[in-house]
This record gives C-alpha cells, sequence and structure tokens, in this order.
C-alpha cells in the first residue's frame, strides 16, 4: 500500500482530532478555519483558536500542494530528482498558553513524494514534536519523552528514540544564543525505508502529539501565575520568534517559495517582548531554566 | 588622506552626538553604556536608553571590529580579496518610540577595509537611513525625503539621491508580505570612488539623520494615542522583526559570524504582537498605511 491519497485522509483526519481535543481542554474557544489555495496548485485549510481559557493561540495547519518541477534547493541531495513533478501534505501545529507554566509545544507530520509521467520516484516522511516550557517541571519533561520512548517501541525502540530525540536537539538550536528552543522531544525528516512502517511511524507520532500534551494541559492550565513569570513568559517567546525567522527551514522555505505567509507565520506568538541584555537574577524561578536548554538525557536523568 | 582612525574618530562623535540629541528630545531617561569585547578582535560600545518618556527604546552601537581572514562569503563578487585581513566600523542605530504617530526610525553609517601585508587593498563605504511610519503624515514624509535630497546635493545631487532612494526601496522590502518596511530614506553600499569624497558622503548622511528625524520627533511626540493605536503600531512592529530576522543582512551576517547577539537584536521592538489574518477595516485610519509601503516619487508626489 502505497498511496498518497491514504497519507492525506489520516492528516485531515488528524488535524480534525487534535482541533476536537485542544477545544475540549479550552473550553471556551473555537478554532475558525481558513480554506485557501496555492496558484501553482493544491491548498489548505488553516485552523487557528484565538483567546481561549487556555490558550492565547493555538494554530493548527493541513496543506496538501505540489508543483511541476522539484526546485534544485530541495533536490541538491538527490540530483536525479531535479525537475522531477513533486507533491507535499502535512499538518503542521503550534499552541501559545496563557499559562507561562503551561509551555509552548509545535507538531509536525509531512509526507513528500516526486514523480515522473505519473510514477512516483522517490517519497520520504518527516515529522516530530517538541516542547518550550518557561518554567519547566521535571514531572512534564519525563512525561513528554516517557511518550515519545514509548511511541518509538515498535520501530526501533531505544534507538529510534535516541536517534530522533538527539536530531530534535540538533535541530531546534539556536547557535547564536547557544541553547535548544526547549526540551526537545523527537525529530526526523527524509524518512524512506519501507513504506508501511514509516507511513506507521508517521502516525505514532502524529497520534502520540495529545497523549505527550494534554496531561501537561490538564495539570498546569490552572497554576497561578504572576506578572512576572506572564513578562518572563512574553520575553522567551522572543526566542521562539528568533529560532522560527531565523533558523526554521519550513519558515524560510515557505516564505522564500511563496507559500501564504500568514499561515507560515501563525507559529509566532500573539504577544512578545525583547529586553537588551536581561538575565535572570541568580537563584530566582527563571534562572532555573537555562539548566533545560541543552540536550540532556531526561529519562535516565529525571526518571 | 585616507585614515582608518579619521573614520573611526568621526564614528564615535556620530554616536555621542545622537546620544545628546535624543536624550534632549526624550528630556527624561539616559543612554547606558556596555563596553564590549570580540575575540577574534576588536569591539564595540552599544548604548541602550529605555523606558524613556519619548522613546520606548533607542538602541545605538558603534563597533569597531577586525578579522585575520576574510570568509569567502564576504569576499565573493572580490574574489582577490579572498583570505587578507580585514577591520570595519560603524555606527548603527534603531528608535522605537512610544507613540504610534511618531515612525520607527533606523540609520547606519559604516566603513570597511582589506588589507595585506599592513597596506590597505580595498576599502569602501556604506549607510543610509529609512523611516517606518504606522500613521504616516505627508508632511513627515515630505521632510524626510527633502533632507535625504538635500545632503546628497555635493554629491551627485538628484542622480545620488535617486540611485540610494532606489536602493533603499529595494533593501528594506519584505517579499514575502509585497511591502516595504517603511517609506525609506536613502541605502548604499560598497562605495569606494575617491576616498575623501566617498567618506563626505558618509558623513553627510550620519549628520543628516539627525536633522532628518529630530524635527519629526518634535511634531508628533505629544500627539494624543489611543489603544487601538498602539495596538496597531504592535502589530506593524512584527512586520519590523520579520524584516529584520528574515532578510536584513547586517543581521543574519552578525548573528552567523559570532557577534555579540544582545547588540545585534537590539534593533528589535521592546513589545510586538501578531495576529492571524489582520487586515485593517476598508477606510480606517489603519488602512491608510498600505499606500505607503511600495515605492513612490515622494517629492514629486506630495509636495
Amino acid at each position: 500500500m502505497n498511496d498518497f491519497d491514504t497519507v492525506r485522509d489520516y492528516l485531515t483526519g488528524l488535524q480534525d482530532r487534535i482541533c476536537h481535543a485542544i477545544e475540549g481542554a479550552d473550553g471556551r474557544a473555537r478554532f475558525v478555519e481558513d480554506l485557501w489555495q496555492r496558484p501553482e496548485g493544491g491548498g489548505g485549510r488553516t485552523r487557528v483558536l484565538r483567546d481561549g481559557a487556555v490558550f492565547e493561540q493555538a494554530g493548527i495547519g493541513f496543506s496538501d500542494v505540489s508543483g511541476t518541477a522539484l526546485p534544485p534547493s530541495a533536490s541538491a541531495n538527490r540530483p536525479e530528482l531535479a525537475g522531477a513533478s513533486w507533491r507535499a501534505c502535512g499538518v503542521s501545529l503550534v499552541f501559545h498558553p496563557h499559562n507561562p507554566h503551561l509551555p509552548t509545544t509545535h507538531a509536525n507530520v509531512r509526507h513528500f513524494r516526486a514523480m515522473r509521467d505519473g510514477e512516483t520516484v522517490a517519497w520520504w516522511f518527516g515529522g516530530g514534536f517538541d516542547l518550550t516550557p518557561f518554567y519547566p517541571l521535571d514531572e512534564d519533561v519525563l512525561h513528554w519523552h516517557r511518550t515519545a520512548r514509548a511511541l518509538c517501541e515498535p520501530f526501533g525502540g531505544q534507538a529510534r528514540y535516541d536517534a530522533h530525540k538527539q536530531w530534535c536537539d540538533e535541530y531546534f538550536f539556536l547557535k547564536h544564543r547557544n541553547e535548544t528552543r526547549g526540551v526537545g522531544g523527537l525529530f526526523f525528516d527524509d524518512l524512506h525505508g519501507d513504506f508501511d512502517a514509516d507511513f506507521a511511524y508517521m502516525r505514532a507520532v502524529g497520534d502520540g502529539f495529545l497523549d505527550a500534551y494534554l496531561p501537561i494541559v490538564e495539570r498546569r492550565k490552572d497554576t497561578p501565575c504572576s506578572e512576572r513569570e506572564r513578562e518572563f513568559q512574553l520575553y522567551r517567546r522572543g526566542r521562539y520568534v528568533e529560532f522560527n525567522l531565523v533558523y526554521d527551514r519550513g519558515t524560510l522555505f515557505g516564505l522564500q517559495s511563496g507559500g501564504r505567509a500568514e499561515s507560515i507565520l501563525m507559529s509566532l506568538p500573539p504577544r512578545v517582548r525583547w529586553e537588551y541584555g536581561f538575565a535572570p537574577e541568580a537563584g530566582s524561578e527563571e534562572s532555573r531554566l537555562a539548566a533545560y536548554l541543552h540536550p540532556r538525557d531526561w529519562l535516565a536523568e529525571l526518571a
């Protein structure tokens, strides 16, 4: 079974399920949908929930886009694919909660294929999810990574988790700040071994996201928070913007290739601040974060 | 006269004069200075004024940095310079006023040279200033561009103004939004004809900045403003962040080459917001801005 439409149907269903669960967790706001089409081929459905009880903004997009000639930049590692027609579909989300004690999160699953004369000549899967806490709690980080580790079980177990956890740490890294975006999770790209197994893994990552995130939402959404904590959250959201606009390949490729700017940039936080020369006071709650912004073996260290 | 130290002395003096004038215009806050050194050579003095009566944040940096081997990326257009030692100095500023009726502004002047065996083998000047209004007023745009035009008079007059005004429009352009960052001004790079004349032009641009900006500050700093106008300013500041992090070569080169992140990113606004799918209401004050975000012959159209 090697069917683009089967992947596509999984992805639209995943978007529906996540929206349903997030509306339930929020309890107040609903997702609003924008359908859009791309002049070069394909389109998508962008859904945004705003000003909720829990989520300041939750954006989740499905897209299914295609083109007649793969650009050289997209086929640099596979020169044999240059000029092939292509089609790609994916679901991508970024959730920005109000409460600084509830981490920001991102997840993405995607499928790509290249075709000549209607025949698939290459395909791959990619995806992952990662967590960006402001006031990290070991219990949450441990739950997040245990969920990631568990979903890898049928797909190589510890070796798969280790590899894709490391890839996540390396990808979500702000070189100019010498820190990771958060506590990581899983990240993979260009996975093309056995189609059924790789598709199943992509589904496990997509399905696993809610298992990883919802319990943290339930635990932290009502934690009391101060103005100082809110200000620290807005400050740290600046690093999220820096990562997405300076480093994130999906964002930059999307903007450069004429993608729908509003859908791409719905990953950016609703409110952000920068403060020149800010450094948390030694011993403060804010100073705890730094220890979580470099790669660590969470499962061994926190268990 | 072809002396790096003379340029450097002009630049430190320019920084002093601008700080003095901005403190005077603000009337409340003072610049705080950070001196820093770069392990690879050189350093700078970063000055930031915050929470003023007029300026939410005003950042102005002087730097004088050097290296032993010009990286290939910096000498792509001049392969004969690859591996030369180099030294560069400049002043760069971004001012973010509180009042949405007072535009954000940026200015930069810089000098670069490459050396072999202690002898200068190449040099050039660059610089410019540009204005980013939220509620543009023709009177201000006209004054801004008249000042730019006037300072060009001894350096080619209209032809110089036209060329560097166009370069500014092209440089400060957000492709993914299909709009300029603001109403432009002057921008030039790689100017290397007659040293004395080019240095004099760089000084005219540096000195002209206050002539261009201060009258606008005086006129607009006390304009009453509403919460709605403030929110629109924060929203439009998002575009400033998008430009600086996605397109600005100075920012990206600085971050990639291990520059001092806090000094580079002091260009970012203290507070910003993004709003998915925002579009100003037809006929609103906010809807007026769009007409100012594409290249126009301001001097002919507004005079």
